[in-house]
């Protein structure tokens, strides 16, 4: 079976067609790798163990020398007789051993010690080694982008509609005080993912046949991999930690899906503010020639449409009967993919954004498309600090009366019932209205304070120009 | 790359790991199955352009033959370089071609004209040739186990809770009945998928340069693949087809996991009254050497979690803006994989129910148990249809005093005050009550009819012994 | 507790607060509806029982008459009391009844012979009575604004980039064939909807008693309701039934959204090629009061993300354990929310496509600006007709040297190494595509096939004008 | 319009039915409650822009005057008008002010301004009033119901089996550090929502026309209000603070119903160890009065699969197009709903909790009847310690002769081939494990541990008496 005949598009294509994205999620999340922890689990165990005395330290070590040893095809070959995969795993490390070593193995365990543990693993060291350093440079390209357009003026758009203007760096800042705070998070959500050791229902009876203080001997097991029990556990381990992980990787796809659509719809062709980047080669239709597709951002939307609704198995899995049912037998084999999809939306998104290109002239030309309509807003506030009663009402019918397009400040002016409100003070300000651009509020200074924040939360500089990729 | 470096459990296990189901599922959803299809549709399209003199016949026989020698390999490696997989196809394929015939691969047509033509085509042969008959040797089963458990008087429950008596049979024939329906309506909506051959925009424009009735032409081409267009297309086929075969795929999916509900929980220790198959080197646990679990059972609803939520991809995907968007590109590569994961439900529940042992013992202990309390709803009747205005509260509150394992018939008939209500054929019919197990209804007959119907409307034969398998 | 009490929007808004709304929703699927639906099942089980001689026809007709009386305030008072829905109507109804009809209401009959039978009535006269005919009229919209825009030709678009060209007529044609095939779709569904009287575990054991033909009964007093049974019913109505005609208003619902999010698209600022109608007194913005927003078609949208998830409630009641659990109790009752989030949605679209604006100025304008870009796709597949064995690369790097407005044709026709290829006709034909409204394919054509074919089927008549509304 | 007139169950049953739940709800999350809050929200940024000397301290005063006195009904009338919901607020707050006043009201500020800042406080003083208060009165009755049978052994289930024991109270200890977990996330989540005032675009555009530092202006209004800013917003605040809430409650909810789904399965017919309360005027079925159901608990589990799928539209309203896209405008009014959901549930499952009978001679019954089989754990771990190399194989070969209800003991103790590994402590060890009570681990000191834990943590006193309510 090679890639072709795979039938996830994980595996023949965003992962296994990828080859520098195969090799960052290979270590972690293939099913070479959870075998591979789970191994790593067992053998924590033993030395676990061993430490407390219930076997020598030479057990422990034969069992961790055998550990490196077992390969993914002997497991499954075991599971093929026996239909169970912890004790498939267990079995071919015992055909790695001595007969004296051979009784210790997985001693006291239960399966999901070793599988849940494992997979927490996996997942903490994938967030850690990829996601966040992924969404790092995400955040760096995010941020060169903001400052390098801080100042460019950008009609604001509500309801796909001009509103008042904005930077184009504004935006993007935006985006990046939401990524930063998801990068927080998610970090945060790894590194709390729990392990167990405590047993068949979690009451640690089989420990407790030789441990008088087993939950000491969990949490030094556990130490030794680096992660924490939880106060309470039954065969599985609290679900509520893998639920929050993916509930914030959940939202930060939304972000992701965010930025997507908002580049996507400003490359529309009557936009036109922005581009993707197109290589020579490229082509952007098998029919259309001249076809420029945003297409990579429309992949991100769409690997957002396709792994967002997962997250309600995951929370369907917050259920286990008792002290466990299996129905979370293969929904958490799955729930990885989540991961993936997440992933390689981001190197996707960050690839995009870095060499995105910015049509500034477009964006001017909108922004004095609307020029007139856009300063609807000051005007009637100015009005009505001047004292005009009914100020929105009144602007409201004046953009009403046929030509927008035609100046609002004029008819303002011109109107000898608005007259006697206006000091000079209004009318000064009024005048300076005929320049859109200078109502961008603090847009600029908001974008700056953004970028630096963020530049120092992460522990990013942004001052050397970026490597090339 | 090979199986254990894979990333999803359906490639690195239930189908990659289980060898007769990896045979059923690639000739369809594979990747290598994808091109196929696609150089299939490819190939119609030539034919159909050379039966209207658009090019020769031999040019379109150059094309078919070539269509049998492009590899998935050649499409990926074209892909690797252009970034358009169906151009990709079209370069893989001109490959192959001499000079003359290389400018009318693909003519006319964009890409979804045969991604999605594939897709359908791929969809429909697998819901034939796979889904549908192992639905049927579901129903088979079912059928088989219904006969002969026609008679087997079981506690009916609800809420958990045993309510009046009815045959497990009867159980049975109640999901044959809703399986039959599922299938005749999966088999119709395969059957309604529709391809398109109408252009970039659905509009014919590239067709019209040479044909004056492209939808005819699209008709013919379609016709040949043995599909039907749509009255309207845009760049892609419209999503309700899809939609309605996979929404009927997805409730059929809850069947199969309300039927292994019913079955885990008749497995729990204290009621026993089923049990999964448990070959002598089986495993249950890696730690508790005796269990017997039903995971089988918990495995379909474990799928059933994994895959239903997906459909709100499929349906979020209803929505494509104007003549398209690309964000349902990567959904609809994933789009298969719920068909997969359905037909593995399918198969492992088929093999459990097929081998279903039934402990009649423990249901009639069951039964036995509460054949006081479950003849309150008859003797309520009875004693309403004598006249008794308040027979319902009479007997409520007549099971609330303490003992409701005493008689309640005996109860009744000490009574005095109701005495008077009881005629000679009521007293009768409440003798009768005493034997509970013949309180079911017509459950037995209603079992018979069931099956004989869905015998005959499915074609099958279960006068027959099972072949081994 | 009146409307702003309220807590669901629905009621303190999008029913409760619009007044003919809530005049077509509330006699089917209001509080009070249900009841009044339940005693009418309740009064058909009641003849029905006089009729095979159960009771005489006289008790028949005081339940009968008694259930016009019974109030929703009547049957809440009992179940604030004895915490049973059901139990409580039944309490309601005998309050009204004299001695000698009170032991026969509810005869045999299990909750949920009433519950459900009540509840696939509803929806059946819902879906008749208001969201079929509200479909309809949006039909009759649409074909009217497809007939009245048939030969407007309209850049196509894909990926929100210009494509080839089309009609807006033909665009709006291709939703009013999805919406014909979901209205026949849906009618069906909801014309399928079964209801039981079938008792407690479905087996009729209660019936039995006294009835040698239950399931005769059982189709004799739901034909009276105009409603059928299924074969085989548990202490529910079979869940697929509902299922299916919600998984059917689902994607009907996307079509919605599909339609709506065209058209705020197609109302962006820089688009402008169609607007929402915006009355003289409207307010766009709390702040910029020159704002007039697409917000009817954004709402249309947001109906959708709200209501669409909840498909999957109405997929996980497809599971009840055994005879029944009570676990999709609550959830029932909600699930004709999302008919009418349906039904809400529809008749906003419906009035804003019928007062829709179309600018054909700017569809003309945008064309024209791609006019050059958009004739590659016929160029290439001349050239390749011609014989140019590489003309789609050929063509795609043309439209790559920088100029892609300059004319593609007047470069075609220029470059000597494509002169030999082309012949007097290909000259001809690319001369033809200096006007490229011409490249619309059938797209007038398909327009009054369309229309024509759903007027038809439809039963409309849109040779009338609109009446004024 | 009444409650019975309603469409929505929570209005006319859930919450319209149950009226100390309505009384706890409607300050906060009914119609009338929203205006409350955003006129809270004017009258705070009258205030501020007073404090700022915008405008004098007498008009703020004026308009937090009006703000008292305009009631919905005058909101919706305007609403009726000009269909702008905030503009129709402002309208109805101007009608009460005098002309001096009038120009005032909502200057500076874009809708969402209010709407957004309003629905976080909203939502926060729910949580803080409500749902964190309930939650903790669930977890004292959970403590409390822990702490009574710590000591009750009951036979450990994984997958509906029984496999080694636990003690009851060490099972409910597990929902309590679940639910200790949750309540501290929530309420954290709760108290970091957010509120924004900074225009239409979030640029402070209009602010900028007369404050110097319109973000320090935000801070002091939100600040007033008892909330803080975002570091950035466009014209609604950032969406993520909303998501997190509401998975954390969607989290927590799934808790619920594993709660409810452990205690309906034990109070199966079969299994029968504990039982909800149940009233003496309590009717179970309508048909079947012996019956009693554990319908509040499947209720519970309704409820979560009514409002888990919801937490999809909160995850798509985390894309919002460019500064604002209004497809967000319904979902948020209906985002609420699922904390009313989650708080009905809540109180309902406290009740229960608070009253459940349990039944210790079956739990005790049930221990019996697996004493054999639940000691393979430990037998086959003793032997494995003594150094028997196969011992797992060894007992589950054993357990698979036919009879496992006969001692596994007495069959380890008289096989010849293990004779030779048994020590004389492992023999004392395997004589020990007759009494298989003693097989709990550590449950019972697990059990005060976690109760001692979460009783101080969360500041509770269970040493004191239940109060009757």
């Amino acid at each position: 079976m090679d890639r072709f005949d795979c039938v996830s598009p994980l595996d023949y294509r965003y992962y296994g067609g990828n080859e520098s994205f195969f090799r960052k999620v290979h270590p972690f999340l293939s099913e070479r790798a959870n075998i591979k922890y789970c191994l790593k689990v067992e053998a924590a165990l033993a030395r676990g163990l061993a430490r407390r005395r219930v076997f020598s330290m030479d057990v422990a070590d034969e069992i961790e020398t055998a550990c490196a040893n077992v390969t993914a095809e002997a497991v499954y070959e075991h599971d093929q007789r026996i239909h169970h995969y912890t004790r498939a795993l267990v079995e071919a490390l015992r055909d790695q051993l001595s007969e004296r070593a051979r009784p210790y193995v997985h001693l006291f365990a239960t399966s999901f010690d070793i599988v849940d543990t494992a997979l927490a693993l996996r997942l903490r060291d994938f967030v850690r080694e990829v996601v966040v350093p992924d969404l790092r440079a995400l955040a760096e390209v995010l941020i060169r982008l903001a400052l390098s357009t801080s100042d460019i003026v950008q009609v604001g758009r509500t309801h796909g509609q001009h509103a008042v203007p904005i930077t184009f760096g504004f935006a993007v800042a935006g985006y990046v005080d939401r990524l930063g705070g998801r990068i927080e998070r998610i970090s945060k959500e790894a590194d709390d993912l729990r392990g167990k050791m405590s047993g068949a229902v979690g009451a640690y009876n089989s420990f407790s046949l030789q441990i008088p203080d087993p939950e000491y001997l969990e949490a030094e097991i556990l130490a030794d991999l680096g992660l924490k029990p939880n106060r309470h556990s039954t065969q599985i381990v609290q679900p509520e930690h893998f639920t929050d992980l993916m509930c914030s990787v959940a939202t930060c796809f939304g972000l992701l899906a965010n930025i997507a659509d908002d580049m996507r719809h400003l490359q529309r062709t009557e936009i036109a503010e922005v581009y993707e980047y197109f290589s020579g080669a490229q082509v952007g239709s098998s029919t259309m020639p001249h076809k420029r597709n945003p297409w990579n951002f429309e992949h991100v939307k769409s690997m957002w449409k396709e792994f967002t609704p997962r997250i309600l198995t995951v929370l369907a899995d917050v259920i286990s009967e008792h002290q466990r049912d299996l129905t979370n037998s293969a929904t958490r084999r799955f729930l990885p993919e989540i991961m993936i999809g997440f992933a390689e939306a981001t190197e996707r998104l960050t690839r995009q954004c870095g060499s995105l290109r910015v049509d500034t002239d477009s964006m001017r030309r909108h922004l004095d498309a609307s020029s007139q309509a856009s300063m609807a807003e000051p005007i009637y506030i100015l009005l009505a600090l001047a004292g005009l009663p009914d100020a929105h009402e009144y602007v409201r019918k004046l953009t009403l009366k046929g030509d927008i397009t035609r100046s609002l400040i004029d008819a303002v002016l011109a109107d000898p019932d608005v007259a006697q409100y206006l000091g000079e003070g209004t009318v000064e300000q009024l005048e300076a209205l005929r320049v859109p651009e200078r109502y961008t509020g603090v847009a600029i200074r908001k974008t700056h304070e953004i970028c630096t924040f963020w530049e120092t939360a992460l522990g990013l500089d942004v001052s050397v120009p970026l490597s090339q990729s």
